[in-house]
């Protein structure tokens, strides 16, 4: 009663199961391949053996035509146990979209279509704020130069979206290509406090070829909200990462503190659970993910309607779902600082053996909320709160 | 788009727009009413006026059968501009329904139906703490004693619902009894510093005359989880007049703000809305203002779900609808006061003159957060959280 | 132990004793006079007879020699049961020493001399952004005009500091003149939700005369640190009032508590006294307390030390001085919010009764605390932190 | 003028001097060392020749007879680079002191001198809440059996302090051997998320031969609040070690945001150290950093004083002494894990780069505040608070 179905569909089920089943097996290594970092390989591999990397290509190109509902929710489950595979599982899918979004129709079918045939995995190198990746025409083609970081899932990954600049006209264009031309490097150079197997390092690119039908952009609705989108979906996929790794810390405290944590000295009390600050950091903890999950939720069902809106979805409506999840993600940040940290009130000191890696929830948290600031995120909704402003569209908002 | 339309039907859009208009009228008056104190008794007929004491008495009775769905939100819409109101108004419906829950079949339908005939507006005598209120047979009837605190709305009530100690068997029985029967005293001494016009004060029965059948209780399925859904109803209306003071501080605020506030000596910019610390409060009251809407609207359904259930209901989804509930009310308790002492930092000194009165959403909302407290609904909460225990149904759980 | 003697002599500890036994007097009419507003008529010649009003005044002029540490800890001492006392004690006491910081040495010397020969009550009519009186040259002397806000204490005072604007020059000149004289008109216009009986309401000037020797600043070293050290006193003196409202929540609570709260429901123990949530909100309360307390002593201390200095004070020295009470003031304020809302988790529903006046607290804080912006001290601290720049002085920082 | 002068003499001067050279040349290798966990043998070694090891021991025994402020402030200096050897540095002096407290006049003396004579470092293997240590009388002497945990410090210690239960008395009994000797085994096994250069591991004892000289506490005042001292000791250290890993964060931060942030996107300014967020992070930092350690620096002369009242040092004194110190660890530890978390929004995501390490100082701090439950400090405080009831000592009280 408590948990609304919002994974609505009997298929959509079959699929969060897979995906649940295979969290578990992911869970076994997570703490040793955190301490390890580099490419989860095997989990790469076992995440294309699942067919989930097709989840949300329209079935009309073999996809599975499932919604982000679906997609984001699976994400949130991987990151209750492995936040990096969840990572470069979603950012997979916030890469499949991109012709969609910002490709002609043309881009959008071969590419869909080449995913499905050849099982692709997606990665991201748009990172839009790092300038040093350009495009150069060369005949009836055109060079790519450069570098780019923060390219998460970039490691085997079978092909890359980027963004460079036009040297010709300076503007930003976006592309895909794959991951094997020749040309392109992809450095094993990502060794972070947190997020540490997702290979979210540079990518070198030295004179790459690149043909004009996989610079995407060349379509005649320029300026229409729908390619706005995107920061749309990143952000709430952050949201539902952020999420999933409290989820992930609380239910790991859940089962420590029952099985492993004493009672106090002073407590009076026989069994920890019993303890009423224990009990109260409990409370604490649930009432804080009930309103982040509500949020997160209701969030999903805003953006899958404003996806299914595509070319009709209108500026205001954008702005209103981009607020949503701006909110949405605030809280899933506060909430998931908040309980990271406060899961050792409720262990104890020996909760700090490195066995369990119990640490790796705040790592990995207080590292991939610095994607953009928190505090701009605030700004924006203060705007709209008060000035009744929507945010200006861009790659974060 | 961000809105969901909970309020699902025509006609009970209709209804949300009387309460629209009648709290409009009502704010012109709230600052000077609350300085004043006492029976808000010219409103209390405008609401007699409105039907709107009928919504939750099922047609079939004359009722306007409509949901908690729609009392809650029009309960808030009170709350917004005049809490004290939202309180009367809503213990109005908490107490239409007792009989329902706690009495016999006839009972449910005769009172229902004397409700509607004599447009008669309910209010609060229950206070189960309360135990200086007793109950002694004499011959065919019995006489009723005692005193008793906490009346909310008792002054100009119709009728009165009440707890008393049996003298025979010690327990504590329910009984609704007109106001204005011989040996009861309604006492003008609610004088408190905020909900000052709930009339929130005792009531004295002095040896009145009670009919067997105006007690209620004497059913052959006591101990089904539906009798405990008072509690219930009472806490989430309790998250929704929290919520409605919260979101009316706030519209007032920035209002306030946007004619009235200067820009600071060194903010180095032009305009107060532009101040980006100002911006920050606006941004961090919206976000949890979303939260806490989020959570109370959810809560709101699932309510009516498990009233819906009637005696079907099982304790486990009385347990869980407990539970959201209690959550709810958290996070609508913290979110208030959170953004009851904000406003000011966003309006600034000159705020506080008294003519504003912007200080009634702290003092209304500091008193009324204190009906329960706070700390054992957070411990509840954890109980099930770490121990995966239902709250123990009580009057406050 | 605990307490670290700060008021160190014997005399000092007289008046203190002397102020204790003043602020037990005010105590027992407090919350009746705090719901009546006006001026504290009574209350102001007990502070006249006690000798108070001559503390900062040095022995030379028949002043008692005392220090600031001593005035802030009275000030403190009377904030506890009234802060509306404290404020215009505290006031006269800023006022007193205007002419020693803006004037020459001989208007120094005769505005000692004359507030000691009769027993003079300052307050405060400087508020320099309020721009709208100003100061006219007509032959030998000057004419007065315009209007002055948030004049706290100007009713039943003395004589009053002002700024105005010069005229001719466009400066912002700062004079001190009789409150009886002609033309001078002080206003019963405050009416605001806290710090009721400060009589912080306007004060109309209609062609005052203004003689030039009433006219501060006519000095030879204008630019030197001393002349900023108003702002100091101001800050360190809203911080003590602050600290000292919280203190007397505190003691207020700790007495309701334990003579009057009774122990939850479903809490398991005989006394509220032993409640763990209760005792861990005391737990915090004491916290706070205890940090606010060990800044604002020792802020009072650094602020003596500067004090004593005079013209030698450097900029530097300054502007640390500044910073700290700075700190001090923010930590005052966080704390005193917290503690104002919280001593009603620890009372429960029944403190809110009117005759208590629990709330005065909060409001004479939540009002005061509005005197400036909180969020540019923390600005003004942050820059100092990250790019050790001192504040500039201004009549705040 | 901001930062009184608590380290007094210019002896005292030189020794925090040192210290501070030796916490520069820690800096240089404490991420690589971080990283890799163990024994800190070179580092140790320069602890020995620094001749920091014997500044608790008084001026008679040959020690550099120094106060507890003196050792704390050094102890900060380390913390704030490395707080692993800032760890086994003051457990060192924890440890010294022992024979002191619990021991007779004669043992005192003794392991006074032999401290100096063979320039001992001391460590800690008292762990009272693991009772699996027994001591068995055997013929003259005792036999020490079983296993103690969180002996920080013990590897390449040169004597342990350690409890365990007489099997004959079953009272815990003190006792002081050395870690050379035979049966003593010291493990490697300390592999924590944090404090990772501590060899907080285990000890076994397998039939350790234990003279009757070696076991402390044989003395005529053994009830004396003096023997209490301990968790002072201990409360303290802590709190300045917390502290002191505060103060490091902040200034790893404070350096990378004026080198090495970008201003963001959308804020409108030219560098990051003119944010108008960054500025309130770091204000809020500096304000937190300035109520922690002066409380700190307040409860370490509280302490000494303590300290030197020795045998005549009263119950009273005793408690508010450990009062002031739970006060003071509570503010440490909440204000250190805001900032450890919070250093992390004024950097940015880069600073998540492992070669920068600035997870250590969360990861650290979130380890060792689990030493003993802070919600029980709380009570323990809230208890005096409310009721007036001084803790009772027990190891960590």
């Amino acid at each position: 009663m408590r948990n609304m179905q919002l994974i609505g569909t009997k298929k959509s089920q079959n699929y969060l199961d897979i995906a649940r089943s295979l969290a578990k097996e992911f869970a076994e290594t997570a703490v040793e391949r955190d301490a390890k970092g580099g490419t989860p390989k095997y989990e790469r591999d076992r995440l294309r053996q699942s067919n989930l990397l097709k989840l949300i290509v329209p079935t009309e190109y073999g996809g599975l035509g499932e919604t982000w509902i679906t997609v984001l929710r699976i994400t949130r489950e991987f990151a209750k146990v492995d936040s990096s595979i969840a990572h470069v599982f979603s950012y997979h899918h916030l890469g499949v979209v991109v012709p969609h979004i910002f490709g002609s129709t043309e881009q959008k079918q071969r590419y869909y279509a080449e995913t499905i045939d050849n099982n692709w995995f997606w990665c991201n190198a748009l990172n839009p704020l790092d300038k040093r990746t350009t495009l150069t025409p060369e005949n009836n083609y055109f060079r790519l130069n450069g570098i780019k970081s923060f390219c998460s899932g970039s490691q085997d990954s079978d092909i890359l979206p980027i963004t460079a600049t036009d040297q010709e006209t300076d503007e930003l264009k976006i592309l895909a290509i794959p991951t094997q031309r020749q040309g392109v490097t992809v450095h094993d150079d990502w060794d972070n406090m947190g997020q540490r197997q997702t290979d979210s390092g540079t990518v070198t690119f030295e004179n790459v070829l690149v043909y004009p039908d996989e610079i995407l952009g060349i379509r005649d609705k320029p300026s229409q909200p729908f390619t706005t989108i995107r920061a749309c979906l990143t952000q709430l996929n952050l949201a539902n990462i952020y999420l999933g790794i409290a989820q992930g810390a609380f239910e790991a405290a859940k089962t420590y503190t029952g099985t492993n944590t004493k009672p106090w000295l002073t407590s009076g009390v026989e069994s920890a659970t019993k303890d009423p600050y224990i009990l109260q950091h409990y409370g604490n903890i649930w009432v804080d993910l009930q309103a982040a999950t509500c949020l997160v939720d209701q969030a999903g069902e805003l953006l899958q309607q404003a996806w299914d809106q595509e070319w009709s979805l209108t500026a205001e409506q954008r702005g209103e779902c981009a607020l949503f999840i701006a909110t949405t993600k605030v809280v899933a940040t506060r909430v998931g600082l908040d309980i990271t940290n406060r899961i050792f009130e409720v262990m104890g000191a020996r909760a700090t053996n490195a066995k369990y890696g119990f640490d790796r929830y705040w790592r990995n948290l207080r590292t991939f909320t610095l994607h953009d600031p928190f505090d701009y995120k605030i700004r924006d909704i203060g705007n709209w709160a008060l000035n009744d402003e929507l945010p200006k569209p861009n790659f974060y908002s």
